[in-house]
């Protein structure tokens, strides 16, 4: 086949230049945060693009708004539905209500609290399930078809890894503009959406720049697939505390762009990224959740691999609760 | 006297815009922060000036490097001495640094620790007196005349006042590339070098602003002040969480700004200040420490003044001790 069928496309540089037009009235354009006694440590300059400041509390409301945008009017009116373990239904949530449609999120019943009822303050219906005997795409599925609600993919979806592509627009000219060129972009990753984005917009701004995904301990199925060369799963039994990037294995649309632009993984265990949650409070004056965080702790645990580097490191949300929180001010 | 003495001088916009090109390698340019969720609330727009993501977390850095900035070579080059809760201690030994000349901070023994390490850490040699016993001021001169070192008073030097000003310059500029004017600004006052700098600056260049400080209760020197319309001393025997703006009476320098261009000053508590912490931390995933967060905690006690209204709400500084910032959470 020369010609791909359009279901077979990978965003390009267009793509998410339009994205970012969308965005402009409506997302915020984060700041890059820096911590000078670290760059003085280091001998390097640690960028930090903070999407806990983004509107929701993280990424997720530039691929959910990005992907409403881009539906037609006939097929958004009715409403849309997404599942979710928190930032992204936020995300659909909040966004939602700017086309004022109606939105359905599918969560489970062991969100974080502040994640449900962050997501019924943005005015969506809720409907909780049980992850231990229900599977979430089917109630998902279901109810598109029940009541004509599009559906909202997390990260395995064209106009979400658009939106999402939009940080890596912003870190280039963010970069440009303080006259430097960024050698390593280290970022958290779950299904690969918001590295997939991100990597399709560095290689064309800054093809120089060598690009990470960052993954939780026993959770590095990206990285592994990397390696591998094809779609790895994540191996059962394992817990962490980064529950808003636990995905069973790298999308299919993420991981074709992923395969080509990545250089590699890199891991951070829970402790790592406790201390790493209580060294943004007290040193960015960042609240970064712990799947947020998880490129930073990787960062913070290797510091030699580090030195003399411009390294962008994604902070991707803070919806955080605070007993969780408070422990790794403690541990700080 | 027809010709005011140099000593008598007032800042004007010009002495503040300077001060913004002498910074603007070397300061942050902080975002205005907004709660999507809060506006819909009020049915206002309420914009904050988050300083904790400044230099050395707090507001401080801009007045500091401005006056270092400013001495002579040769008044400088023996280096600087500051007396300092905290803030202005940090902002201080940041500065020196860059200029590459000695700071000697004296700070009372009741500091928090984190301020103390954090002042030592940007590499100034700390005194630090019994604040029951012995003078901060006094201490300070002997030092500056012993050693030859510059005094670098905390708020009541027309330098330090042009420095902070700065951020009322990036106020009004930040609201205008927003397409809005702003009603009512409220900011933490200490000793009025911030508002004093801000007041200067915003009525200049956005007159309409009615301008607040805002106090810690029983701290509310210079709201009764403006009232009496000369300067009143705080009474005795109170104590605050917000130990960074507890100053005994307003500056004179400051208090000619603020008695002239200021609409009247509010109060928080300190339980309403810890509300504060726990919401920005909530809702803008922002390190704020209690005297930061005064202005943002007069506000959320009093929504219905706030009503319909465009208000910029200064949030000063983020430097807070893990304790007490997870006690604010757990009120939250």
């Amino acid at each position: 086949m020369t010609h791909p069928a359009p279901d077979d496309a990978l965003p390009g540089i267009g793509d998410i230049e339009r994205a970012a037009e969308t965005l402009r009235p409506v997302a915020v354009r984060t700041p890059l945060l820096e911590s000078h006694a670290l760059n003085e440590a280091l001998g390097s300059r640690i960028l930090f693009k903070a999407e806990p400041l983004q509107r929701t509390g993280s990424f997720k409301f530039r691929g959910a708004y990005t992907a409403i945008a881009r539906l037609p009017e006939a097929r958004r009116r009715p409403g849309v539905v997404a599942f979710s373990s928190g930032n992204h239904a936020q995300g659909v949530a909040a966004a939602a209500r700017l086309f004022d449609v109606p939105a359905v999120i599918v969560m489970p019943t062991t969100a974080p609290r502040i994640k449900i009822d962050n997501t019924r303050d943005y005015g969506a219906e809720v409907v909780l399930y049980d992850p231990a005997t229900e599977g979430r795409e089917a109630i998902g599925e279901r109810l598109s078809q029940e009541r004509g609600l599009a559906l909202i993919r997390p990260f395995d979806a064209f106009d979400v890894v658009c939106g999402q592509g939009t940080i890596g627009l912003e870190i280039a000219d963010q970069a440009a503009a303080l006259g430097i060129e960024v050698d390593e972009l280290h970022c958290p990753c779950g299904g690969g959406g918001l590295i997939g984005g991100i990597a399709t917009a560095m290689h064309a701004r800054s093809p120089a720049t060598r690009l990470y995904c960052v993954e939780p301990e026993h959770f590095d199925d990206t990285r592994r697939s990397l390696e591998a060369g094809y779609r790895m799963a994540n191996e059962p039994g394992h817990e962490t505390i980064c529950d808003a990037i636990v995905t069973p294995r790298p999308g299919t649309l993420t991981f074709r762009i992923n395969r080509e632009l990545l250089s590699g993984g890199l891991t951070a265990d829970d402790e790592q990224v406790m201390r790493a949650m209580g060294w943004a409070w007290c040193h960015l004056k960042l609240v970064v959740e712990p799947a947020g965080a998880v490129a930073l702790a990787a960062l913070l645990s290797d510091v030699r691999s580090a030195r003399d580097k411009i390294i962008a490191v994604v902070c991707s949300g803070g919806n955080v609760d605070a007993g969780l929180f408070s422990r790794c001010l403690t541990s700080a």
